[in-house]
């Protein structure tokens, strides 16, 4: 299995800047860090174990049931509870992809087998993925838009995905954590096919949405009430802090601010990529809150010793050394970056 | 499997005085409150996922090594994780006792039995324990003080079933989640023995003893580095808010807090005690925050219909209709509860 190192560490180096973690540019809505204090005031009390005013407005905003919305404390909580109650004996997972997908798989008992998605696809995921469905798969995960190339893949092929899982009684779980910030995100999103197909599993966060890694929330979409039972029973009844259940629900109604999220994120990232490009950096085309280059080997290091996060790809699964990811910040905090390689670039030509 | 009800839950009723969820009187500090406030602001960065400075802390208050700590969502969230790490075959749980241990068991594969307290022991574990322990067991839950009684075992009798187990390679899960809130507590803590008994797990939360359910914080201390590391490798890493690692290293400073309280919830649970007896209740001797008796079948609904919640324990193995469990409060509080029991009194006689 490969090294679970994520994005977003800040607790081992001096970091100034963090570009590790692929957050919403705009940060936490004032809205949010103010029901995550009254949540703070209101925490001598069990947060609801049912999370139901949290989950009603989770179903508000996504069109759906809230007996059909489960929250956990972040997505990745999630996706070890959903995985542990599937047990999957084989799952299927995407190369280069979140290493969470595998170690929840391994946790639960289960062997991982994988698809490449293709570099020339900008790693979105291509034809094989048919293919690798033809092996014998409980589960597969897809992830919209890919990590860390932030691709997104043809939806005809979504569907088709979608409907040879449904011949073979395949589940799929599908990771949309970054879809809140693509523009027009929602047409990519299978949470409308939530009520008819019952080996769904969508999962969402709040987390890069709203800029809240801290508070740990996320949430799963899902039709399978027997699946729902079962992650219910497999853990703690107050899975949820107060704090996170308020702020989710304040959340929700921010769609205003979401709006203008995923505009901004669409204009920074182009003024990004092209900065980057004519640096000399190749630059995976990508439509979320993050982009993909190579680079050379080393520049991970060198931008850490000017105080610069970024997430050296090496150890994903299918990439290998030279590969970073940078997340879309605002325009003066990437600049802060590209002052930086271009600092790195002089002092390599001295 | 007892139904998996818990104290606490105020969002299915109107509650005006929650006596069921057993938390210090004195409140949260504020200390703790602006800790876990200041961590709302900082959460647009992740936690720290291994809990560097949390877990130091809280060494530091325990006199434990850092590497011996590790840190969850609440104490419930901990024995989850550390039954699914161990995977007993065959468990011995204390009757009465938190359901939680039964649902971590049964959700990890695992069968139960229990080993009854007796009721002229207070609900405290006697001789049977010894005996249950002949029986095959990887795991014994010890409870101290006992729940929902509040008494405390003998001492020599721990020590015995931590030779006997010792003896007969049985893992100990010793949730001392209350005893910070006990009269000279530490001297029925395992917590001493972590260095040299390595199927050891003492569990504690900062819940209880800081009044902060809301925040979720529990930890455990345990010598054995092989079960830590399966527990790191089974769950999110992101699994302690930034609020709750705030708070708990705040809380970890407040010794002078716990003192008073200490003092304060003995004095009060004597006054509570005497007056639930004046009004012919019959009272276990308890010595922790909160008291378990008996009375009439529907007081908890009566009580209810008076906006004031207690723990009806019918639903505890061993227990049934007519046992209940209040919480110690304030004397004011305490008060408003035995005014609503003096009315419920005088409604019954007209």
């Amino acid at each position: 299995m490969e090294k679970r190192e994520h994005g977003g560490n800040i607790y081992r180096e001096r970091v100034r800047l963090d570009f590790s973690a692929s957050l919403n540019p705009l940060g936490m809505p004032r809205s949010v860090a103010e029901a995550a204090i009254e949540g703070v005031g209101e925490s001598t009390a069990y947060p609801d174990p049912e999370a139901r005013a949290l989950r009603e407005a989770i179903a508000g905003m996504r069109g759906a049931m809230p007996e059909q919305v489960i929250c956990g404390a972040g997505a990745a909580d999630l996706i070890h509870l959903f995985v542990r109650a599937l047990g999957p004996e084989r799952a299927l997972l995407p190369a280069p992809g979140f290493s969470e997908y595998e170690a929840a798989v391994t946790a639960a008992g289960g062997t991982c087998s994988f698809y490449e998605t293709p570099a020339e696809n900008g790693f979105a995921p291509g034809e094989e993925l048919m293919e690798a469905l033809g092996r014998e798969t409980d589960l597969v995960v897809l992830c919209t838009p890919s990590s860390p190339s932030g691709a997104l893949c043809d939806r005809a092929l979504l569907r088709q995905v979608l409907a040879e899982c449904a011949r073979r009684g395949i589940w799929i779980l599908a990771d949309e954590c970054f879809l809140g910030l693509v523009s027009e995100g929602e047409r990519w999103s299978l949470a409308g096919a939530v009520p008819e197909y019952d080996r769904l599993f969508v999962l969402d966060a709040f987390t890069k949405s709203f800029a809240m890694p801290g508070l740990r929330l996320g949430y799963g979409l899902c039709g399978n009430e027997e699946m729902l039972k079962v992650m219910r029973a497999l853990r703690q009844p107050w899975a949820v802090s107060l704090p996170a259940q308020l702020a989710g629900i304040a959340a929700a109604g921010e769609k205003a601010f979401l709006a203008e999220s995923r505009e901004k994120i669409a204009l920074w990232r182009g003024q990004l990529e092209e900065a980057l490009r004519k640096r000399g950096f190749a630059v995976f085309p990508g439509r979320a809150n993050y982009l993909l280059f190579t680079g050379p080997e080393d520049l991970g290091r060198h931008l850490m010793e000017k105080g610069i996060l970024i997430r050296d790809c090496r150890n994903f699964r299918g990439l290998g050394p030279g590969y970073f990811r940078t997340a879309v910040k605002t325009p003066e905090e990437n600049a802060a970056l590209l002052a930086a390689l271009d600092e790195l670039s002089g002092e390599v030509k001295e």
